[in-house]
């Protein structure tokens, strides 16, 4: 009997704790759904609000997308809380009365390990997000490569990166996926400008020519902001078939390099005309 | 015998439990199936009926594809119910009886290391597939790209999504092996048309006479609805060999790029020709 | 002595399982087979049955082949069914009587793993082509392209496609390494000819020249079961060297473009010829 | 003392169990050993002697060199039978007589991990060889193609298969690595001829004097048996540069189509200079 | 009732270990905090403040951000050890009084496969990071080569190395995927300086010719501190098609090389045409 | 008492165990060293033996090198044989006391798993090592293809196979990652060698040019032991451009077509010259 | 009573055994690094102190550097040695208690699972590291080929192996992605010259010039050294476009080839000048 008793307390005992459990859990969704909902979370400090709040942060969600999203994911959650509790409390209910789980747990076992295994990838996305996040490896407006993928980033989740590239292709990537990634948006772009000559001009007059063409454009009203140095001609870079190639180093803000190249091709191509000098002798060259 | 009579009464509540999780497992697949067959499930509002609702929303299944398949499902399920039920039953009584169960545990064990690691990359599908519905990633008729593929949405399954190609192919992709994906139809395309001239025009001369080809395209009606912005000559692009490069910047609605580029190139011909601009210079230039 | 009574209980109450298991399972083997050679299998309705008739109905395989395959599978799956349960038995058996199990187990624990492992990927490959032909994403007689292999598909089983490719080749590919796959013979194929001229020619002449050329191929009987639309000429493709290319676009019954394309090839042609329209400049261009 | 009574009688049975076991699976291996050397095993049934003689049937092994193998492996098994039956036994006695075997299997686990995990490439390549052989994938003679190795199989094991390509290489590739094969051995060749000539010839006239070119052939007595249907000419293939190509189509028996090929190419050659129809103009066309 | 008392006394022993181990690692990681921002950690010798110097020492952070990365990882961190003692905590109560554990731990045990397998990489990083850092494979400043990705060392932190490319855009990459790293600020570098001329000039006199431009560089105050050779012309490096390839050898001090390289190409090409030796002949080679 | 007694024994039993493993395998350690050192194990049969002589046989080393390398392994072996057991004993003794095990197996277990994984490559190549050798793929002098390299085996050890390339370089290959090996040295080498003419030409006339020029060559003695079958002109191979390709099919002894093709390559070109047949007309042709 | 008795003696004996262990192991760590620094273990044979003498004598570390890495790994495992032998203890004690160490072990199989697996690439790396030296596969200062990277072995630690590339780059291999390595410094190497001439020269003509100008290279003084063997010239090797491609084989030193290719390609040249042979003829010839 003594026996008996005992088993009727940890009946208790574990009924207790899989009702209080579930209520603290399912009040925290809610909280934590009503407070991203209304975003007045701010200033509040438990670790749930927290995560919300970085999460919120760090995407630019529209308003009824996120409301949508959040209210989905909030009645997903409690779906779930709900069939785990009530299995595991179950289970825990006839160990108690010593009905033995052994072939249960091992059926169980083996959907456990496909789940386990197929969520891991799952689990990568979200730990690598969380990492991105606090490393603040890059936000919202900037742009970055990842992969073949290069372009804006619209929002970051936890698990997915979402960018639009420069064609207007709108990119979903899995943060785990995310190896190396490069951000253009922190500090500078440094380009070189290719100036094709004929091979056999003289390498010193093309470049006073060039140094002639694109000195002061730092000062000039339409690049100031855009360049960071003046732009140098830094010599010959190559010599192969019928043409000289020279090098401009241009340094502009991040991204900002792409007018700047334009303006100074055009500049170079008048002062190279001007001065006489001939474009680059079109014979074939030997392929490489 | 208080030892006989506990495990008969162990044996009495394993019994029920099982004939009992049988019945409700039994009920619930009938309903799902009855529910999507007459898809009468919109405002119901439990676990199992919101994961249909998704799935029936996301994919545009022909009626009677979609009806043949759920029965088959059904009936697939409720067969995998009964072994599975069976069996851990039939186990567990073995267990309750003293028979010891570690032999064929570990027996069935090397089939479940087999069979959870085979399935795990199906759990890998069905998790991508529910956080990509989720997401709201693409619809049907979106116009997507994964890996090297690139179609029209026809379907978005849990496990597979299914496109359709330009040449008319139908592609199925496993959600699992989607790490990337790029959503062509969300806000706008942007494309550059190139438009090559003799290296030795002036660029200046060729930028206006592309401007005044393109110039008010944006007002026409024929291009009214596609165009979101005029299109704009940014200049050169590249001057290599015999030719220089011009770039002419377009923005028009998703997808919608194809036609306008057509029409500037042909415009820009014209111009280009009624202005006696001469085209590249067909000299062998250095490859690359 | 009472220990022993339920030992020798426990003794025959395994044996009793391990005979019916053995004789169920063997009885399902043998019936399985003789409906699979008698094929007589359509209107039963037990698991087993209907797995096979998937089966059957998935494949086209020749009757003689089936029948000895099927004979082969048979038998061995009774030997393995034999082997299996003597050896689970026996294994029982021991621990009934007290005989320590671990060490047995433990390096049994290891072929196991490596046994479980290395079958897991045949397991993917019989999920994967359950889901496949569950889905219907293909079917015998369809033309698909899996990875770098493209035919038309001979036989699905559950383990591996065999494809027919348009050199003769027969291609096996293990379902589970089907990531992606596109059915061609779905709907419709749509392509673009590709016409070059000479670039300073017209474009909207040889637009003109061309439309007559194609306009009505959709009401001659040669063409009309094929061509799905009238083609239509879409305009200018591209612009390069001394060439600029037209393009065509037709839309046929699945993989039914081939002869329609010869056909606008050599109309085009000759409407191009006799209108006087030059062919490309043969000046070679940059190379890409 | 019933406990040591008991202990006795449980060593007495592993002991008589290990002895037993240990007799049978050398007289297994001996049997099998014999059988496999005298060939004699055509008509024996049992599941031992039917995997070697598939096995066996499989291969086309020089007598020698398997007799050789056979040996070897034959006494490599013994050895492994030896060890494992050994250290089992020796640890079910420890056991027995209540000696902790928690230790020893833990630092054994550590080297059961490596070697199961280690192992498993090796049971992949054994299930992917069974299935193979299964499913008649290919036979010895076959001319196939798995991955960038194509050749004629010499031997098919459980483990590797064994080709030699056309230069005379002999290739061992592991059947768990072979995700594709093509079999070209299976039917039937298609193949096209490509017939080049001046992009500005009369396609139909050039159809017509390649139709008189190849017409007959599957009359000739040389052809005969090879081709399986007549040549046909499908018409102009692609147009570039200054060369259109004319397609030539040809079934014949598997891999027979090389000889056909030669020869409708130099037919074609002559009928086209007899016709006066000129070769493709040698200007370079634009590089892709 | 000693049962009872025992179970007690365990409860008091948890609990009293779970407060005073929650209070030791709250204090430490506190303490860490505290240290980290003040950054007065030079002297101290436990192992958590050295390894927060080494972590600090690596990477070049800018103070506010670190500041701000390190308040929020030690809160963070505050709220997992919470977590984790609390729940262990309680787990080991209700073990204490005989609750069975194996239905939750089973349940736990999925989720724990799916965190412990996601987290690999994770820990993978952090790994490679400490290693990478103790053997100095690379510090802040040096030019160094991972994968495809060439760029100056920002920041070595212990799960990602932080990169800037020539191009400005900013590199992540996480430590775990550096399998191969190419550290070119280490030591000196060595390049040749390609050197065309005509076929059929002579050898010998070309070599004397760059022999005498380039003699001498490296007492020029120029090139002193960069060259750290006197650059030598080696010969012949290759004839191809109308071109022979003089190779000039220089070696400088790390990624000095640029400007050295541009000087000689600049000085050969005039010491060429000054002593009459004629350029590559400039008819196309065969392409390779 | 009689568990102090029970335990002794057990103790005693344990040790006695340990001592005597230590001793044999010690044993066998050494005799194995000595064996190897005096190579004068042909006649022995047990495995040990049996094993290091069929890895005597596979690698040709040199005698001191591999006296060197068998000593220190030796001593490795020892050494680990010696870490092992005594850690194993103290353990199992530990236990036999009764001190919980669970803590300190549970961290090892974590070193375990890392071991155990890291170590899987290893016991992949061993196993890989020991199949390969088994099946007899290739032998030391054998030229064979792994991968992207080629070259004349060396050496084939258990762990790793040692190739020398035809440029002289020493190629380690781990023999886990050989998943297609092919060995050129089996059997014959079949080579085609082309005879590019002018597209013009008669085929006819160049097939008896050719014919006449390679016939008879097997007679000769200088290619008597090289040459397999007489050289066979097959006829046209490809026409494209300028260029017809005639081929002649040689067949030679492994690896012994090099001087052949050559020789055949010189009398082509001069038989072709004394009948007057052009070579390949040099007009660029159309790039692929 | 007997019972703590027991549980006390228990605790004694745990807390000797960690003790005795920390004490040896320290000691151990303390010595290796003292060994370690003074370089003095030659004449010693212990285990340890081989290890770090095989260690010290592959890598050709500066000593100050590896001073300072010896006593950071050396505090570094002393901290290791103490956490982990605290922590178990710790464990062990509350084991001999009775208190359930299920959910604490549980717990932290999470975390174990994560690190043993995130270590396994570390494991491996140690691993071929070992195997790597003990097979003497490269020493320091061989050049050796890696996947993409060459270069002359600085550095073979345990974990990584250090090279440096000809252009001065430092590269850090991990040895467990050293799949194949090639050494470039054993034995030889064997190169081709190419040499061009015109395709209608007398290839027989071209050898015996070609003969004349390399014969008795091996003899001078300058070759001496280098060559290994008279060069040889082996004949034709290719005919394609207006080139005749002949072959000059050399055979030197390991890596020695570099300036005997220069030399003979520069007496080649002259030798044919001088002969009056003719140079490719420059067509372009057909690309492949």
């Amino acid at each position: 009997m003594s026996d008996i008793t005992q088993r009727l307390i940890h009946l208790a005992v574990v009924l207790a704790i899989a009702v209080t459990l579930r209520f603290v859990l399912i009040l925290l969704i809610r909280r934590t759904v009503r407070i991203l909902l209304s975003r007045e979370s701010e200033g509040s400090t438990d670790l749930g609000v927290r995560a919300q709040s970085i999460l919120a942060k760090a995407g630019g969600l529209s308003v009824e997308r996120q409301r949508q999203r959040v209210t989905t994911l909030g009645s997903l959650l409690r779906n779930v809380v709900d069939v785990v509790i009530i299995a595991v409390t179950l289970l825990t209910v006839l160990a108690i009365f010593g009905i033995p789980m052994a072939p249960l747990l091992a059926s169980a076992g083996v959907g456990g390990v496909a789940l386990g295994f197929g969520a891991q990838s799952l689990v990568k996305d979200y730990l690598s997000g969380i990492f991105m996040l606090a490393e603040d490896q890059f936000g919202v407006g900037d742009l970055i490569t990842i992969g073949d993928t290069r372009g804006t980033v619209l929002e970051v989740s936890l698990r997915v990166t979402k960018l639009r590239d420069p064609m207007g292709t709108v990119w979903y990537v899995r943060n785990g996926e995310i190896l190396t990634v490069g951000n253009v948006s922190q500090g500078f772009s440094a380009v070189f400008v290719d100036v094709p000559v004929a091979i056999d001009e003289d390498p010193e007059k093309v470049t006073q020519v060039l140094r002639a063409a694109v000195s002061g454009m730092q000062e000039e009203p339409a690049w100031a902001e855009v360049l960071l140095e003046e732009p140098s001609v830094v010599g010959v870079d190559s010599m192969s078939g019928g043409t000289m190639v020279m090098n401009i180093a241009l340094k502009t803000g991040p991204n900002q390099q792409w007018g700047v190249m334009r303006a100074v091709r055009q500049r170079a191509q008048r002062a190279l005309g001007e001065a006489g000098i001939r474009g680059p002798i079109l014979y074939p060259a030997p392929p490489q």
